[in-house]
């Protein structure tokens, strides 16, 4: 039985189609820079919103129509929605997706239960990656909404909860790995605090990096070679999230002796929350090595929480698109991690809603590798520090001279050359110009 | 001459005193957990707002009143107004004051000139503090304000301009080193950028660092042995500051091995503007060992622009103190980088907003002291974080477990022991306590 | 058999009391300002946060123990509650409590049911008002949770959820006049809209003063004599409600000829995501004759959602008792729309939050009445406008004066006489004098 | 001389164009929609920002390189560049510009003396707009820039200033009305405070009505026929503007019976700063009759201040025009109150800077044209609310129904018939749609 009976698989029509189930630039087969778009843009569907999300928000109950969904918390609804969701997958033609281990299956009363649950679904998870080919970008662990992580997990009060955390997440790198899992991700959940006159922030740092380093421990024993990530968030759940923004991701895993093996998995949306523009946050991450995977979504600036919209907007996706193919993207993906909204609850806004951020960040792969063909940033950029290729820029950076000498200069020259403009509207118009084509 | 004849030495009158012109909680001599007031707190008054502040906004001219200063460039009215300075930080008995090389010399036509006109005006200042007893917390080097450093001085894309800066803080090394300066800050002024399309931001972060460490290095030949200070800000000039947050700060600092030689300068209205409690913010680097200095200042959360205005919040300077008192704030200070109101513009007013600053923290002072000496808070985090201190919470934070280990344990159990009670709202209750004794 | 076996009557034991089930400021029948504590505040228990908030929120399931419940969607349960409640309200010594119809009373399958079911728990409620003397400050109808109401109830494009939600508020008003509610408050909920592209606000407005006025008219038919209140909120459960301040508000009553019948209702949450300080929303409703109450609770300003805090910052209640002892507050209420945080779990922690807030609203009662009987501010306000209260002033007051009489005035004097003083950080400094006495 | 020698006049060149220096949207005579882009556009320069902007920010002075002005402040030089700035409107091509009386002419000693440097300056202008055929869209008073207007102007607390202030309107008036200013505008300026405890808002407020009815009399009186505009910005110069945003300038003027005299010019920054989406604020003031004009500019949603940057954003521009096609512009313009970067400071900036924005503006009239052609959006937004175009819609708009008649008729039903999916998802897709044509 079809789950969206009502759609046929999405094909491209190009930019002149008004097919709304149509692609107008996801082409999935066509070479930009070099490679498919497939290959590019690696899009994951998450399991999270679009097969567990339910409309609901604090201020009503759930809205959404799912009628695949018994709405029980059975294995065997757990295992009919894994099949609804692979025939959305196929039918967008959407290469992957990716899961928390409670997404998934139902937690049982016991942790053994909770595991086989796990494992029952993971198995038509397997049959299904089999049967269509699509794969699994990463899996990661729910640790923030049973009521025992209220406190956090790795960066709880309660020793026992950060032995169940552990445990959890030991069942779930060994699905992600069996399920051929491309990366493992951390977010943050409630690893943070919501009042320091209760909270010894240092003490829960020590464990959430102890807790890190017993992952990677673990992964290297069973074998798991998928990228490590986790993610920048600055607040919500709590008041003050521990990896509050790149930099404080990689002041954490820099002052633990992490940087070897995690990278960051950037979101647009807490990015904006953190006061940065995502390209900032890619680019931070880029330039250090340490940019893993995005989540591809959007929020709204004029709002102060996570809204998880889809991403439209062509000049977020050609920024993001010119970061990822200055740095590359692979093994990380662009995943889709948000929400229809909550009044947009039929199975066929999931598609329209998939199909408009798939063409939206096709359209800004397409900007960006013309950008950076033709140099129209870069080439200014360039030019614009062009007087640090000369003898004393190369001094300079190569560490060769010092306060004094330079000193010497400058009170020789009486003061610096004039600048240049930085000409900031011309660039934005150059970047228009690029959305014109 | 007097510059402020009407306002006599400052005296405490103690609490019910209703005197506007003395301290009713800042009691210089009185001891407090061990150490008098004065050695807690350091105040520090910054010459740039205090004595260069026009009263100039986006949308209007300067307002300030100051008879004792003509308006010119002149080297004589700088030292006339060194004069004024130093009556003014005698009248309100505090101990330090802090300084940019341009507000207290002005800028001649070459880079000669503008450090002759600084030596002459330091020679003054050396007087006054030899007069009067008060004591230079930092100097630094004002490497914004001239239209040169407009896209940046250690970050710029004009290789003299960064030559430029270099001359300019060696001599602001020096001159402060010659007036025994206890600190430098490097603030970041225009150290960031205004848009990304023509920045190269992994060059100028390794430009950045390149100037950090020849300033390390200039500072052992001359044998200067004041603690280096970086000071984050997240925007304002630009749109992205790189010493966004102590976080941003601390994450370069260990990229670029300078964490040796810098500690941090945290400003209350910087953290805000970067979405943390000024509280987070000191915890964050006390406990990384990063905790310099404070900026103590105050700004309007529901504006988005760094007001910097006069701390009097009783729960913002009994918060601070908390973890000044835990982590120790020599050789830093309580700098009052804060103005006077545009519209508040008689000298008078610089009173008024010093003494009730001042007043402020020794009463958060008191409160903290309470607070910690009682145990009204630790108790109770300790007690919070108890389960940690068992058999299995060593075995963990020791690195004597596994994932795996844990796995059985919590395969036994089924689940974790429940949680306690965070209770947030007792907490902010005690915290009253204190502020009404 | 008694929810609260553990807590007696919380009772005043004074400032120096450190027993967290005492009052230390609140004092019922302490006379300030002419009238009790009890009558000034008209302290008010909400139902929906205290008895019905879960601790879920967007990333997790609910945390609260309240034995007293068992879970279950009946009458019989909605009834036990109730009873629970009133100990809590008596226990508490809280003269007042507030709720929406569905707090009270589960939904039925059809709105007959519905209705009978709120009848039963009336019946209740009343018996228990009888029985306690706790009185109702407000009663109100959700009409937000339900999925009908997903595109707002009188501003939903579905003309039969408007006639609903009319059957809803018909009944709710019923109620609340039987039960004795001295106001009936319409907050928004999903009034407003979640995009532009598909709204049509003038209309959705025009169906929301229709709305409005059928109410008024049929509380005039029944003879509900009650103070109707709507309240500001800028965003949340929407992207933008319409009631986003008091300024939205009040343009729209007088839009729509109602501003006979409506008062405000403001919160300092809402307030402050409308980038309000809670004093300005207080006085600007004032000032138009439009306070109608207080939703007294707080918000993290440094957070971008609604967190309902429970307001224990004196700062905050001085300021508000500051306008309500201007204005008066009566009908109205200082009603705490507050919740206790996802990790106070316990009952016992309801006690704690309720009784800090109370007395931190006691305390800014007796600062606020000082600084008033004192003239602390007053007095320099007035002076401040002096110049107005000369023959020039009158003349331009009372409209007897034109341009250009005024500029040849000006053209006489060539400039104005200069300016004071604004004082701000003087002022700032006599406020802390009023919270250390 | 010229001022710009090396630019000649714009010329529109066509999407396909790689030239800075032309149009690639922007084609005058082009018609859309029934009236030449001209027409619809109606593109105003700003003389403050593009021709009296230096570039100085509150951390250093002015960049700006404008070889044409002396950087004095006399007449002379005050004609000399009120030359230059024709010269750039003709070769821009911009059909109107707008200015504040101070930044065309320097003031005086004396009121007297400042009305007549007022005077010389308006000869020129006059004299440049019969030479190019530039019009004046609107005149305005500076009131805040001067230190007399610390306090306010219309809103101060000096009665003199007050008399000042409708000097310098009825002056600012006179030579609007000379010069054919097709509207008046106030901008709020200092009209706010900084401190609730040292204002009187009511009586402030009194004051400002007082000064508005004043000059609506004034303008009765000599014969101006132009549009009175105010300007809703929430925040800076003061902590709280009155004209806060659309709701509350409407509010006031619906307070004071001004409806009838005054529209709204709406800023996109300013509207972003409020909170608010400028196609909200647009909406808003439309739909109650009340949008007269637009400052067309763009804020950084990240930054906390008024960045006045130049629009290009093809969504923004799009949505403005929807919303300025569906309620008309004229006599209202598309007014760039918008300023090149403090590091773009060569003319030549000043060309990239408009010619984008123009082109971003006319490729949004040619989007949302079609759009609105189309009914792209509208024919959604009618069948949304399709139910209420019934029998029972129609009763309840035209006021013909009750409580009791809506709460029978549920009773019956039991129920609201369902809810339709808001596909706020697809609505974005088919807008990116139009920015693909």
């Amino acid at each position: 039985m079809s789950a969206f009976p009502e759609v046929s698989k999405i094909k491209y029509e190009g930019p002149d189609s008004d097919n709304p189930l149509a692609f107008r630039w996801y082409n999935p087969d066509e070479v930009v820079a070099g490679k498919t778009m497939k290959e590019h843009l690696r899009f994951t569907v998450t399991y999270w919103h679009t097969f567990r999300g339910t409309g609901s928000d604090p201020f009503g109950g759930g809205t959404m129509q799912r009628p695949w969904d018994d709405g029980s918390e059975s294995v065997e609804n757990a295992c009919n929605r894994a099949r609804a969701a692979f025939e959305f997958f196929e039918k967008l033609d959407a290469p992957f997706y990716a899961f928390h281990d409670r997404d998934v299956a139902p937690e049982g009363s016991t942790l053994k239960e909770t595991n086989a649950n796990l494992d029952a679904v993971a198995k038509v998870l397997g049959e299904e990656q089999q049967r269509t080919g699509v794969k699994l970008l990463w899996g990661t662990a729910n640790m923030f909404s049973n009521p025992r992580f209220m406190h956090g997990a790795a960066t709880t009060c309660n020793v026992e909860v950060f032995a169940y955390a552990a445990a959890q997440v030991k069942k779930a790198l060994e699905v992600t790995k069996e399920l051929g899992g491309e990366n493992y991700v951390f977010w943050g959940g409630r690893e943070g605090y919501q009042c320091l006159y209760n909270t010894d922030m240092k003490r829960e740092l020590d464990h959430l990096a102890r807790f890190f380093h017993m992952a990677v421990d673990y992964a290297k024993e069973i074998g798991f070679t998928g990228q490590f990530l986790i993610e920048p968030k600055p607040k919500e759940p709590t008041k003050h999230q521990y990896d509050s923004d790149a930099a404080a991701c990689l002041n954490f895993l820099r002052a633990y002796d992490l940087t070897d093996h995690f990278k960051l998995n950037i979101e647009t949306n807490h990015a904006t929350l953190a006061g940065h523009e995502m390209m900032h946050e890619l680019e931070y991450a880029g330039m250090q090595d340490a940019l893993g995977s995005i989540d591809a979504n959007t929020g709204d600036l004029l709002l102060g929480w996570d809204t998880d919209q889809f991403a439209t907007n062509y000049y977020l996706t050609t920024q993001t698109m010119l970061v990822l193919l200055k740095y590359g993207l692979a093994p990380g993906g662009v995943n889709f991690d948000a929400k229809v909204r909550r009044e947009s609850f039929e199975p066929i806004d999931l598609f329209y809603a998939h199909i408009g951020s798939m063409d939206a960040f096709a359209r800004g792969l397409k900007a960006a590798a013309n950008i950076i063909e033709e140099g129209a940033l870069s080439k200014r950029v360039d030019q614009r520090y062009s007087s640090w290729d000369g003898e004393l820029g190369k001094k300079i950076e190569s560490g060769k001279t010092s306060f004094s000498e330079l000193e010497t200069l400058m009170l020789e020259k009486g003061d610096a050359s004039p600048n240049t403009s930085g000409r900031q509207e011309l660039l934005e118009n150059i970047f228009n110009r690029y959305l014109d084509k």
